[in-house]
């Protein structure tokens, strides 16, 4: 890979290519448990490189808008969050959920000047748990997400997020990539109370040469790992990906179906968002101490979301669990061993140096659709993929089909997302 | 502002305009107890950008030299302060406080080698319990200086120091700017020990719309804030700012009187200098005890005068006391409420983004006499005001005047230190 | 010093001249403990900028390879030592000790991929409790190093290594220096167990303007110091260095002989080799137990090998200790008091402000012969001195000679290292 399209692809700051491309969809920037009632503390946000601060005010509203004053350039998260807005800790200057000032104390009421202050602000919408933000053009704001995570009742979802200090992209290559689950994650498919007890688990750990297939759909991708199964079937694991960050990880039996989005915080850093949800029941109570336990790919955080495995502790590295086999890395949990590794990559993966091969088909065929719809963005403000709410209700898939079937074909409306229709999963 | 207009503003190393003017004043770099004995331990101290060692020699004289040995660059941070010399602790040599080299023991003394190596050193003056400095070209060293907290009494005076984490302008426009008081330190005007209980608390909180009249001093300006009292007269509250970085807050009954250095370390550090005095009486035991305590404009530092409260913990920001108003930003103590917001401007505030009201005339105008002062001096090298003893014994005055009275010919002589004359306070 | 000299002597990544200069040594790069056995953990190493992992494969060979896989780039760090290579967590990419990749799990073996995919690695080679690589090209490969402290019997050495945050010359010149002994070291001198009680001491102590004397020798130098002793004789250390980067100290008495080795690690951070043998006894248990406890050149590090005294804690600095002349600098421990001299010149020192004196003479003509051996390298592809054993076989040696005896003269063949034969040393 040219070390331009590299660029291209990792820089998100407002007014790159991929920063505009970003720029047009709802993105997932707080979990709803952040601003939990009205007049609560307002709380520092970061998104494609901006800094800013969300609040919720006396009448419920959200807000998201600059971290700093108009006035003197004060952060407001010293503010005070009151009677519908904002107010800087400095001088009292007061905004709204839309940025609009609305009180300048020192001037009278009637020179009408805090009505031209008005500070930087984003739409947000809530939904499933989620706080999801648009930071494009208004006139182009797409329809309100429908994830299907983010649709279901509450009782069938769980939700957790955090931070990984490393670039966006590898983070979501990691996502894609499914054929490093017989290996990395090989310790944990058998014992991690998520993933155990699965026909599938067998299938994965028994064939470590998946073949791959991918094809586009509508918003992005379906990637198919073909591995053996029994009488010269076949075992398919489908991965989707929705255009330009979200994933989800083929499911096990009945367990929950998970997934993630990979959202840039800044060139360096992003938020890594971990779900778990069930179409057709609520999730058992052991299912969820589990995932706020830190198992599947949920893991524990401090305060500001960052893991308490992390590379100041070398990811709390346990050779001898490596050496016995428990670990495949030496790292505890599936989510660290993926986060560990991809920050291992450096802030910024160097893709000039890299060796790609089939089973990378996958990662390939998403940088071509990310880098053809940023170019096409910027030249021709062609809205890009994945914005239609009909092209994220996916869902992945495990199923075993007869040879000469393609995936596709086969999982045929498994794929898709159905209310009250179960997940296909072997 | 312009971008530019900020650089020359905030830069202060050698050679840059701001530099120089702040090298043609006396500023306060140590406290004396930091070298509380004849050949006690040296220490290190930055200031405009420059890494020097402080040291008290075996007659008491003082010395601040350049950090690092003129023979192989060692910090002389380890090396000995022994009879009348600091020696470099790798090979021995040695120097005064002049930074002379006075013995290379390798050398026969008779080569005379060591008097060719002099080490940049500049003159300290002791007073008020405060170190100064010079650091400007020696024939155009100014008169000591005589601001009223460092010439009375050891008794009737206190003054700390604290780092803080920003560039010293927006230090020290915050030490100009009267007008926040009735909002960020609104929790502490009657609650902390050397504020509360002044009539002028009242006024102070019962008028959040200040009018601003700011008129020039000799020496910088006097800023007067006006507030409506009883029968149709002014509170006034006046602040002196000297140039080019001494600002006093008014006062408050019989309260000590408090105002401020804002020394810059180097540009993104500065040395915020708090002092309380009383004119005509000593401290009570109960004021010195709060002053220990960081009360009032002291912090509790630990003993690199880092403050407890800091950005690494948020200041220790605590939402239930915010939200009870016992403080308006979460922070606790006057002192850093002032930082914790100066530094959330970020390193250097960004000046260009600034939206300025009437309120912020101090600050407009002592921008505007540095610009010119630091332009003057670089371009036909006029010396700067500020530096005569005279423009240095003000007073910041708290009063209530008829309207129609000018403050400055209302406050009259109050505005001048007197030595045995009370202050002027409500 | 010009800066542009400075820069050359500095700088050792790939592609510099001082660079290619260290490219053509066998260098200490790992303890062999570090590696105990076949299949143990991995471990991380960086030296001349360039990061590598070093393990121990399951037939006990040592490799040296690349931190990152070839694939995607993850850290081999994490990966598994396992049948003769290894194996990356991420997708099973299997490398042996010579980098070359074995396996390449998602390809059909027959496809001969794995065949194409090598990383970069460099030739270890181990001997005397000490593994050494060499980073240059195959075809100028020098003979396998002989230094004495790595030949004699395992029970006679002991070898310890922690890491500086200088660059490696200011390290290796407090290498050359003996002169700083009579001052920094002054306090250890009749205290430390590995120093103590040596007649050398006293006349250490006792003169403390040594006259430098600097003679080249086959590898590099060998620096004679002169002090006086009785009866108008001679005191005389001598201290060899042999190119690049390879000093000694000058024995005492009966005690061990000791020196060090200073590779770059990166520009900023160097590895501080430190070595104590005895030519013809063993060690006993007393002195093995001092050096293990950090006494002599040797030092107490954490499991990075970075010294519990730092310059986080200002080395631990007593100045009381210091006042009362138990230590000079008030740091404990002379490898220390060595470190944190060097490290407070700053990551590179500024040889452009430095003052020599002719106690420096070592320092100068050690520059100079590197200087010319890089140029010498680069222009001419002339291979420096130091590569070949004989040049290697240096002693020093502190010895007592009449007046008018040249010091290389004098000691003669005590200069030399030869199996069997005792030190010289007063």
């Amino acid at each position: 890979m040219k070390a331009e399209q590299n660029e291209l692809l990792c820089r998100t700051d407002a007014g790159t290519p991929m920063g505009e491309l970003f720029r047009r969809y709802w993105l997932p920037i707080l979990l709803s448990w952040e601003l939990p009632q009205p007049d609560c503390p307002q709380v520092r946000v970061k998104c494609l490189g901006e800094r800013m601060i969300a609040f919720r005010d006396t009448k419920g509203r959200l807000g998201l808008i600059d971290e700093f004053c108009a006035h003197r350039g004060v952060s407001l998260y010293f503010g005070r969050n009151e009677e519908c807005g904002l107010r800087c800790p400095y001088h009292g200057w007061k905004y709204d959920v839309t940025g609009q000032c609305v009180e300048v104390p020192s001037e009278p009421a009637e020179s009408g000047y805090c009505q031209k202050i008005k500070l930087k602000s984003y739409p947000l919408h809530e939904q499933g748990g989620v706080v999801w933000v648009y930071m494009g053009p208004a006139d182009l704001q797409p329809p309100f997400p429908e994830y299907e995570f983010a649709t279901v009742a509450a009782e069938q979802t769980y939700t957790s997020k955090r931070s990984q200090e490393c670039n966006w992209l590898q983070a979501m290559e990691g996502g894609i990539d499914s054929s490093h689950v017989s290996f990395l994650h090989s310790g944990a498919l058998n014992t991690d109370p998520l993933f155990k007890g699965s026909k599938g688990n067998q299938y994965n750990l028994g064939d470590k040469k998946p073949v791959f297939e991918v094809v586009e759909s509508e918003g992005g991708l379906y990637i198919g790992a073909r591995r053996n199964a029994e009488d010269g079937k076949y075992y398919w694991r489908i991965t989707p990906w929705v255009m330009p960050c979200f994933t989800m990880v083929p499911p096990r039996a009945d367990h929950p179906m998970h997934g993630h989005f990979w959202v840039p915080m800044d060139d360096e850093n992003c938020m890594a968002w971990s779900f778990d949800y069930h179409p057709v029941r609520e999730l058992t109570e052991l299912e969820r101490e589990a995932m706020e336990a830190g198992k599947g790919v949920h893991v524990r955080v401090d305060r500001n979301f960052r893991p308490l495995q992390n590379k100041d502790n070398d990811y709390l590295i346990d050779r001898a669990a490596q050496k016995a086999g428990k670990t495949f890395s030496g790292v505890e949990g599936i989510g660290m061993q993926d986060a560990s590794l991809q920050e291992s990559m450096g802030p910024i993966q160097d893709r000039t140096k890299e060796n790609l091969v089939s089973t990378d088909n996958g990662i390939i065929m998403a940088r071509h659709r990310l880098i053809r719809a940023a170019k096409d963005l910027a030249a021709k403000g062609a809205l890009p993929p994945g914005r239609d709410p009909v092209h994220q209700k996916v869902r992945s898939v495990a199923v075993v089909l007869p040879q000469g079937t393609p995936f596709k074909e086969g999982a045929g409306e498994a794929l898709k997302a159905k209310a009250g229709v179960a997940q296909t999963s072997v």
